[in-house]
């Protein structure tokens, strides 16, 4: 089994390596990840610019195989399809990212901008974080990335996951034994806007936009966004969105398998 | 009322200035565009970097206020709502794109990238593009924007649009006689991937990414794409997709005032 | 005769513009210049990425041919030599740029470094600055270009000036009439070191390079710091500097002429 | 003693460990280097963006703090003087470059324009380079900065070097017992100027500039040139380029430190 690690962090980031080896044992591990941090860079692709590459030697997690690129998160997934990677890839992880990304704000998520293209090129492909910026407990996500990933892996000879499959996944940031249930959910509304400040460097004036002004929008059970804040797991299929099959009941299966791994309920 | 102009083929696109123009005596016209191509951006924010700015003076259209953005698309409607423009945005306008935004491919455009903060923002927005990379047709799609504009401008004491709006145009690249129809749509499957080309400088390697790989969908009577093949203009509201209410009915005003502009049937 | 003029202010600031204007009947004018202000990036070459070009049209000065480029003003003078001008260059004129130049500060300066590569290429090369960076004079330094690019051209059969031949000249901020002397000067010590200066946008530190940490140095008569500070024009010959013959003698006839064109003496 | 290592190839290129390595037990030695390559940048500041950092932890060489830098080499030794290294910085050394950095050509070069900004901090700086892109011959190169800045470490008492002082230094890519002198030089002619290529990404064109067209300039014995042609080491004194005291009989006590650490005579 082929599995690319991504993530839109950038390559030195914790949480891509907490994942790449939470899924060694899975499969051959490839991390093709941005050289730098890329939040808010969304779905988009280096189509003005060439894009260089450089191999990771060695690598943090021995075994693993590591290209950092010069370029967004959706680039390094385009770049392992098409060249970096052999053979066809059979699984896309991206993460685990430092934030949650919930609702409509997915859209400007590398995170999940790098498993769109997955899903393009019809690989099954999960975006996972957690929802902290700071002090992240990675070892849930890692877990929840493991068992979905086994799910997924096991079942490509079609026991019934659409094709393509784009999850979106985000867990509270707690410990392990703090988590009570693993939800299917659909996507919420935006929760921020952006915020811009003026400054100056003493010869002109420059903005920061800033993705941190909370709408705190008013979100019905059954959303991600809801499911976090009750500190439940959020498994979101983004099929319906983006022109695949949806049918809520496939999806059952990877909640328990997270649950199980879990051990809740 | 306050209509904001961008575009992602940058400040100096013939498209932009031509849209500009044709909205110009339907209210007080900002141009707020960026500075360079952002073609395949998306919805990218510049979240890691300052953003600076360059009122353009004199405009290249008297009376039209215009600013360049050294960011994305995106970037300049936030900027644009959040602190360059006085008062309440009532319509953004993206575009004329040279090139089609058709099906899922949407999602790397930059054009929708920022016809999309409008949306977020409670703003009815447009982005509106032609179906070639060359020799463009600007005039039916100017023709176009301006009566979409007028429509949804007059209907803002509430006659039946949804709030928000977002509002895909497609036109194919022929003179407007030779359109006969304008079409309510829905959002086709992605029609290219990515193409990767390997170059080097004599040094390193790199990595060109073009998305350019037809991948020539079947698609469905009703998608965007099908539209375009058969020389119709095409509508789609992505209301739907980007989590708030739609309803078909209701466009078609917005197709009856196009027609009607264009002296269709 | 072939005139290149450049600036590292970028292709919108108006010293370029004045500078285009000044020179416009000694010769056919090219402007090529960076659309971004590019101040403290020397005499950088992009070598990592590819470079594009926009021509201006139409040109904000009628006549003049003028093109921006997406990179450095290094990168200006090399495109402009050998590819986007035809025939040989005769002149390279640099600036009017908003600050002064002086001393080792050349160094990071886009002014001079644009300037550098007229001279490896073996053209009379010219840089150009007066000493503020707001409320800019540029009537005097636009004089004193003409002056000067007059001289140079007409001497071009040999009346004794070095080959190849970069000059660096700066004028206070003053009314021409209450410039009181041209000095050919030689380059003072560095006037500024950078202040750094930390900050964050909530997720990650970053620092801010600040050129201007005045380090007052004292200064001999004769040098180009002592010049402006005595509100004189320096024109300092950089030729010993960078490698070719240098005789100050020779350069008395330029101080001459633009001593003639503000009548001064 | 505090010892700062840079260079412009970037944090993970070999030289640069290479280097770390063989000064390690001279001093505290602090790596702070570009994250990317920097090649063609020359002295060039970060003024109109904010440079981000990141800790390399764990370091690739054991007891050696890391730093890679979101900028040019500059940014890296300013940022390192002026808030990222603790106390005083008693010596900078910028490489071990991939590629020779001879005569004027080092105005374009960021190993010598990182040293550059030690030198005008008053620190003894020393770029080092070898001359070969690839399979290049690390081992004479470290040998030599160790032996250079042993001797400089152990004068600062003042023995005879000038203050402040800029060292050039670059080496034949040859086996330690195939360099036959060590010479103190003086900086040579240029000897490449910039081709550029036309190319075109299918929408619009671009340029390639390289620094790759060799002028092949006549060297007269004593420049660095020559020294090289020569499979000699070259040390060249920067002093009087950049405004300095310059005593080639002062510098004669580096060249015998090398020759002897390298058992040449």
């Amino acid at each position: 089994m082929n599995i690319l690690v991504t993530n839109d962090d950038g390559i030195n980031a914790q949480g891509l390596w907490t994942l790449a080896r939470a899924l060694q044992d899975l499969g051959a591990v490839t991390v093709v990840a941005p050289d730098r941090d890329q939040s808010g860079i969304g779905a988009a692709l280096t189509l003005q610019a060439v894009v260089r590459t450089r191999d990771v030697d060695p690598p943090p997690v021995k075994g693993i195989r590591a290209i950092a690129v010069e370029g967004t998160p959706a680039d390094c997934v385009i770049l392992a399809a098409e060249t970096l990677v052999s053979g066809p890839i059979d699984l896309v992880v991206s993460g685990i990212n430092q934030g949650s990304n919930l609702g409509l704000d997915i859209l400007v998520s590398g995170t999940v901008g790098a498993a769109l293209q997955g899903y393009f090129r019809m690989v099954p492909s999960i975006a996972i974080s957690v929802a902290s910026l700071t002090n992240v407990q990675f070892d849930a996500a890692a877990r929840t990335a493991r068992a979905m990933a086994q799910t997924l892996l096991n079942s490509t000879s079609g026991n019934g996951f659409p094709t393509p499959l784009l999850l979106n996944v985000n867990l509270p940031n707690v410990a392990p034994d703090c988590i009570k249930q693993v939800d299917i959910t659909r996507l919420g509304p935006r929760q921020f806007l952006e915020n811009v400040e003026r400054g100056t460097n003493g010869r002109a004036t420059h903005y920061w936009i800033k993705h941190n002004k909370n709408i705190n929008p008013a979100v019905a059970e059954g959303t991600d966004i809801w499911a976090l804040r009750n500190n439940h797991i959020s498994i979101t299929p983004l099929n319906g969105l983006f022109g695949a099959d949806e049918s809520a009941s496939e999806f059952q299966a990877l909640a328990d398998a997270v649950a199980s791994e879990l051990g809740i309920g």
